[in-house]
């Protein structure tokens, strides 16, 4: 019954039809469903949700506890620190991590737990290198993923595109989604690997508006310091990237204080 | 524990640490995993293995059982005929499927089970819509995932790439992949959306070859009936188009026969 929920989370489960798979009658499911539940928030595994009533039914939110959210930001920043990751021009190397299954669903499980109380209907990001932590939010809060593209594709159908100027680069650039693939009305919660000026969010804020949809939170992997007014007024980074120090290799980065407080 | 393996799939837990988590002796975790071993096999939700010996450990792998792999190959099929799919020019909206959470996760489920005894060591894919089904492909097989870029990113550091002829647009493309990001003797299992040509499938096997890696599988999720000849030779694809009409909005589309026969 764990592996049923946690292979879908984020869905609801209906009581009667798993009773009816584990071959036993419904109060010996709600039983143990309540041990079940008991255990998975006292490992810090996530969270399990029983509605009442005829239609009851059950649902499993991964979300991760507050320990476990320090935790892997330590680690993901401890990893992000490596000398080896500083490329030239005082970049940062961070594909391998953002591309990764085992991070991206770890950071996924974090946005899911920190956005659900917006209630979003759509999570939205632009291609390419947000798209693994996007999924993975949209995974964690059940939720389908729109993928905004950098040029419009034929084969995909009608769509509503933007022009942006790019903070970084000074250069105009486009950003389109496909007609169809946002209802008028809809809560977008906006989700990207990086921001520095917030450029790419605001494009993403502003085709959302087009969509006559509501943008109920941006969520960032890491965040620059600087410059210290971005482009969106509220937004919530995981980590927040200090300096890079080319010369040295020396790398300033550290997870989002608001993680350590426990102020969420 | 069930839930602490799904969360983790494709990773070895060490059986003393399991053990230590739960707070029973190492003993009762060996008979609780076999039963549970037993319970999940039985319903079709994966496999779990343990390995023996004093470095003992266990996996839980995702696979799912042939009777869910043509469940999902069939529901699939049946959402891609509905007529409203149907594009100008014939093309198929599916954009939504493949980029959905849950779609991509079931379908990378179906790679991993297929492509495991290949051994691969990396999984690769192209941006943008491949992304997702190759990233829960990666989970499935807990290996990395890599992105080959159709334009080199300066913030990515060196990089090799190569340029390939579309068959579709006749056009001369760019593919791109960090130089740290795939080691020579890597053995690469690469996985796309939709194949039509197989020409983005040879751009990604040449790159794999730059880095002196060896392609040991191609996985695509939508392949077209034509052309017969792909320029690869050959590729795993989950379902095969056959003709998309435009006036009449009827869509030919079925699961590979591969997975209805059992023969794999």
């Amino acid at each position: 019954m764990a592996l049923m929920l946690r292979r879908r989370p984020a869905e609801v489960h209906r009581l009667d039809e798993l009773a009816e798979m584990a071959g036993v009658a419904r109060s010996t499911i709600s039983e143990d469903l309540s041990a079940l539940g008991e255990l998975v928030a006292r490992q810090g595994l996530g969270r399990i949700e029983t509605m009442q009533g005829s239609q009851g039914g059950v649902c499993y939110w991964p979300d991760p506890s507050p320990a476990s959210i320090r935790g892997t930001l330590d680690d993901l920043s401890a990893e992000l620190r490596r000398p080896e990751r500083v490329l030239p021009g005082g970049f940062l190397y961070l594909t391998d991590l953002v591309c990764s299954p085992v991070w991206s669903a770890r950071l996924g499980e974090i946005f899911g737990e920190g956005m659900r109380s917006a209630q979003p209907t759509h999570v939205l990001t632009v291609e390419t290198r947000g798209i693994p932590v996007a999924l993975m939010t949209a995974q964690a809060l059940g939720l389908p993923l729109l993928v905004a593209r950098r040029d419009v594709r034929v084969a995909e159908g009608p769509a509503l595109s933007i022009t942006y100027l790019s903070g970084a680069s000074g250069r105009v650039h486009n950003m389109s989604l496909p007609r169809r693939a946002l209802p008028s009305g809809g809560r977008v919660l906006i989700i990207d690997d990086f921001m520095r000026g917030g450029a790419t969010a605001k494009g993403l804020v502003d085709l959302a508006g087009e969509f006559e949809a509501r943008v109920v939170g941006v969520g960032v992997a890491i965040a620059t310091t600087q410059p210290v007014n971005k482009q969106v007024g509220r937004y919530l980074p995981l980590l927040v990237l200090n300096r890079v120090d080319e010369a040295s290799r020396w790398v300033d980065i550290r997870p989002n204080p608001i993680w350590r407080s426990g102020e969420r």
